[in-house]
């Protein structure tokens, strides 16, 4: 099963190196991962994506939550969440083949944020399996740059919300 | 200055660790860094934004490079690119705030994207002074959570075109 795990950690070199030392040092492949600030610079926020057993990853993410640094882990997997990702492509498109990619946007509700003579730049967000379909959709195209952001994920407002 | 680099890695398990543990051993902080897998599931594409000098960050660049499992390194920075990153945020708001998130959301062209008794999950998508802005006018906010993808980037077309 895949876990999307997120942790908010000290913004200073070298705690990202020991997180990710960590995962793949028990031989996970951390399939995406992204960090950037939070509001507040001197914190980090890191959401990762990283299939595995149930179990096993239960350990690592207690583990991760004990390194130095490291302010919060948790396994969003378990709670209420919301996942979404970005892909941005460059995509070959003279004059003639604009008309098709323009569909492809349409199609994602992506947005086509540069253009030029030969190529048209598209950007696509969506969950999981959205970001699947358009990277399959994406084959009929010449691709000349991608770029994907990974998953990031928020959890959703309080427990005792009347829906829950 | 913030450099902007992408790198082309196999999708295998401790290649984003060596990656990382150089950048950050020679003490640069990574400011933002993503990674996932391109359209060929062998493939990752990593991309990161390191603030530092210039001279030092070119021999980064090059010793990324020469790593086992790095296809491909390029400082997008000194070519035209085009950048943009993605902010997931869960706002507290009852029925009384509604408007003023949406008020929020509709300024940035950002998208609601949940919706609960009491909050609401906004993504917005910009690049990197739009994103400033809007962390900074998220400040008269409740933010429950946020997560932000950091900054990706794809090469613009071909170096032929005629707007070169």
């Amino acid at each position: 099963m895949k876990h999307t795990i997120t942790a908010l950690v000290e913004n200073k070199p070298g705690v990202l190196a020991r997180i990710v030392g960590l995962v793949s040092g028990r031989g996970y492949n951390i399939e995406t991962l992204c960090v950037g600030p939070t509001q507040d610079d001197t914190f980090s926020k890191i959401t990762m994506v990283v299939p595995g057993d149930d179990h096993v990853l239960e350990q690592v993410t207690l583990q991760l939550g004990k390194l130095v640094d490291v302010l919060h882990v948790t396994d969003v997997t378990r709670r209420r969440h919301i996942t979404r990702e970005m892909i941005l492509a460059e995509i070959a498109a003279g004059k003639e083949q604009r008309a098709a990619v323009m569909e492809l946007a349409s199609m994602f509700t992506a947005a086509i944020v540069g253009v030029r003579d030969r190529s048209l730049t598209i950007q696509m967000t969506g969950g999981e399996e959205q970001v699947r379909d358009f990277l399959r959709a994406l084959r009929d195209f010449k691709v000349l740059d991608i770029a994907r952001s990974g998953a990031i994920a928020v959890a959703r407002g309080n427990d005792d919300d009347a829906d829950n």
